[in-house]
C-alpha cells in the first residue's frame, strides 16, 4: 500500500521546490513510508482537491477557500489529508513503529519552535518569493504572480528589496537566524539537531526552508554561500545531516 | 550545604513577587535542593552583586551594567550566579540526580518556547508593571519608578492603558495566550504540561508569570478571574499542578 504524495513541480531537475511540501516529504522519507509523487501545477491544486475531497488548508484573508499542497492519499485507510503538520501528526499516529518526528511527546514544544523560527526569519521571504516564482513552470508562474499580487499588493518584480534596503533586510535575516542558532547551540553538541542526535519536526521545518534557498539560488550562489558561512556552518550542516531524507521519489 | 537564594521582597505576605526570581525558585523547589532565601531590596541589588562578585545579568540599552536577581550562592562549589536560565542550567549539571527541567535534551526547544511565549504575551506588561510596582516596599518602589521611567520613557501612572485602549490591549493579551494554548493543546492530554505529565522549563516560565498576576491582582480580582476562565482553565490549572513548587522558604 503506497501513499500518493501531491507536490508542486518546478524547473529544478529534482522538481520539488516548496518548503511546505518538503516538510511532508522529509517526514515520509524519515519514516521510511513508501510513497509516489503526483505533480500538480498551482492552478490545478484547487480543482484536484475538490474532485478528490482533499480538505481545505485554511481560509484566505478575505474569507475564500484556500487549497494548498502538500496533500496525501493513504490507500490503507482511505484518507485524504492536506497541511504538512496535519500529515505529520497523521503519519505519527497511523504508523507508530516508524521513527518519530515528535519524539518524547515534544509536539507542543516543536510547534512553539516553528512559530519562533518563522518569526525570526520573516525578512527572507521578500528575497526568496520572486526567486522561487521564477523556478516554477509557466502555468504555475502565471497563477502564482496573479495570486501573490492580491496577497502582497504588488507585482513580483517589486517584492525583493533593492539597494540599501536589501542590505539592511538581509542583515535582519542574518540576525534572525543567529537567534535560532543560539537555541541550537544549547543542544549539548552531540548532534546537529534541536534534540541533539535525533532529528525532529523543528529540524525538518528548518531544513525545508534551507533546501528551498539552496535549490532556488543554487549551491554556488552568493546567497547560499553567505548563509552556509553563518553560525559556524550550522545551516549547511543541518541540510547535510538530513541529506538522506531529502530524496525525491 | 544549603544554597543561598537572593530574591526581591514585596508586601505580599509570601514576599516573593518577581517572575524572574520565581523561575529559579520553582526550579530549586522542583529539584528539591535545600536553600534559604535572602531578601534584597531593588536599590541594594547592584551593591550586593558587586560586593559578592555576582556576575552582571546583561547590559542596559545605553551600555551601563545591569545587575538583577535571581542570584544564588552555592557553598558546595563556591559559585555565585545570576540569571534564572544560567542558574537552571547550573543546577541541572551540578545536581544531575535531581528532577530535570530540561528532560530528554529539550533545552533548545524550551528556549524557543520561552521566546515564543513572551512574544505572544507582550501586551500584559503595561497592565502588570504598575500593579507589581505598587506591591514593592517603599525603598524599592522609589528605585523601580525611577529606573522604569528611564526605560519606558514615562511615569508609572502612565504605563497602564486606559479606556478603549485598555480593552483592546487586554484582548490582545488574551489572543496571545490563546496561541500558547494551541501549542499546549497538542501535548496528548496526559497532563497539564508542555511535555504532558512532566513539568519542564517552559511550564516553569509560564507559571512564574501567572503567579505574578495572581499575587499582584489577587485571586478574587476581575483580572485573575478573567485569565482563569480562558482556555478551559488551562492557566489556573498549570499553577495548581505546580502548587507544591511555589513554596517560599
Amino acid at each position: 500500500m503506497t501513499i500518493t504524495f501531491y507536490d508542486i513541480p518546478s524547473t529544478n531537475p529534482g522538481r520539488a521546490c516548496s518548503p511546505n511540501t518538503f516538510k511532508a516529504r522529509y517526514t515520509l522519507n524519515f519514516k521510511g513510508i513508501p510513497y509516489v509523487t503526483e505533480w500538480v501545477e498551482f492552478p490545478d491544486i484547487e480543482p484536484l482537491c475538490k474532485k478528490l475531497g482533499i480538505p481545505l488548508t485554511s481560509k484566505n484573508a478575505e474569507g475564500s477557500d484556500y487549497y494548498s499542497l502538500p496533500a496525501i492519499y493513504d490507500p490503507s485507510t482511505g484518507v485524504y489529508l492536506s497541511d504538512s503538520l496535519v500529515i505529520a501528526e497523521y503519519l505519527e499516529k497511523t504508523y507508530p513503529g516508524t521513527p518519530q518526528v515528535f519524539p518524547d511527546n515534544t509536539i507542543a514544544l516543536q510547534l512553539s519552535f516553528v512559530s519562533a523560527f518563522y518569526g525570526n526569519i520573516g525578512a527572507i521571504w521578500d528575497f526568496i518569493t520572486p526567486a522561487a516564482c521564477a523556478k516554477l513552470n509557466p502555468r504555475s508562474i502565471e497563477y502564482y504572480r496573479r495570486t501573490r499580487k492580491i496577497w502582497l499588493g504588488k507585482e513580483m518584480e517589486d517584492v525583493a528589496p533593492k539597494g540599501e534596503a536589501a542590505v539592511a533586510q538581509w542583515a535582519q535575516f542574518k540576525n534572525g537566524l543567529a537567534k535560532v542558532d543560539a537555541w541550537y547551540a544549547k543542544n549539548g553538541g552531540e548532534g546537529p539537531f534541536l534534540l541533539g542526535k535525533t532529528p525532529s519536526w523543528g529540524d525538518i521545518t528548518v531544513a525545508s526552508c534551507l533546501i528551498l534557498f539552496r535549490i532556488v539560488w543554487g549551491k554556488d550562489s552568493e546567497e547560499w554561500k553567505d548563509i552556509s558561512s553563518w553560525n559556524e556552518g550550522r545551516w549547511a550542516g543541518i541540510l547535510e545531516a538530513l541529506k538522506s531524507y531529502e530524496i525525491v521519489v
